[in-house]
């Protein structure tokens, strides 16, 4: 097999892999509400809004990394799995299990493909640059606007209150005033209608 | 309500609408066999297919403006539908369905971002930039790779034979000679083992 042929089975051999994060599901409702939504869906959902959003982005932001961030960023929960955001015991050792697939699953690219998405995965993880903080916003913001839109069915499952939503939500979208103001008056709403815990 | 919060307000509208295509459904089995996958995921599919198959694209190709076409290419599906590549009946009067379609969801956009929007599913409809080119190659390649995979389920499932297959992927996949020689080898194979009917 030529090196060529060598490297194109590589690459199909990750997109083949990749599939798998289409039967990983979170904790997000579909807006009909019919059912839970997947990686594959919600990683979908989030690059859409990268480039619905691209205004709020700071300037010079490259929304092509982020992009491509948001596409990839939940590969690891092949192996590692979905750890809902409010669930601090599903969050423990997470960093470990997270490295552990994504030195599996990026594995699969030929080497210098599979470094680009290594990258882009700790850039997104360790949340500094602007376009990490960019996807962030986005990865946040999307289950919390499906949570608004569906009575909080996933909040009230899991009997989850007002100062945890802030507390989880402060550090990723306190920095974009629009989406700040939008969740905060949209979280007060949602106590007064009971599908958050005032407390 | 300010300009700022109108704006904001129909592009959270629109993020809300789209998520409709994650329940419309194709007739692509996942490759775990387990159930048809939807336009979501597709989408999501083709995406990160861009990314990794990136070194494919002849040079010049702009991959970010690639990635944003195969992220909203089937939008128009959700008032539209999908119609299956080999289902010439289904396929009569799409364009106008589609067009319509294009018309009221990408109109709920702010109108500078509907009409982004609407040029780059014009130009992924017309195949005749290299940006569109390339964003095809994506999506008939990975149903491609999925029908493959899964023991061509979803061509015995409609009777597919080896030359709607060869006729119907020819204009998006001969100019890319890895992809082509893949393509047809695997045919001769799906044939051979009886997935696909000869003639």
């Amino acid at each position: 097999m030529s090196i060529e042929i060598q490297r194109f089975s590589r690459q199909l051999e990750f997109i083949r892999e990749i599939d798998k994060v289409k039967s990983i599901f979170r904790q997000t409702p579909l807006m009909d509400k019919s059912r839970k939504e997947n990686d594959a869906e919600h990683s979908w959902h989030l690059a859409a809004m990268v480039m619905i959003l691209a205004e709020y982005a700071p300037e010079g932001t490259d929304l092509h990394r982020v992009t491509k961030m948001v596409l990839i960023h939940d590969l690891v929960e092949i192996d590692a799995g979905d750890a809902y955001l409010f669930d601090a015991a599903a969050n423990v050792g997470k960093e470990e299990r997270e490295q552990e697939a994504a030195d599996r699953i990026f594995g699969i690219l030929p080497e210098d493909t599979g470094r680009e998405v290594m990258e882009l995965w700790h850039e997104f993880e360790e949340r500094e640059t602007n376009e990490a903080k960019f996807a962030t916003l986005m990865d946040r913001f999307q289950p919390f606007l499906h949570n608004i839109s569906t009575e909080g069915i996933s909040w009230l499952e899991h009997g989850i209150s007002r100062s945890q939503v802030l507390s989880r939500m402060k550090p990723a979208v306190e920095a974009f005033p629009l989406f700040w103001d939008f969740l905060t008056s949209s979280v007060d709403s949602a106590v007064e209608k009971g599908w958050l815990k005032p407390s």
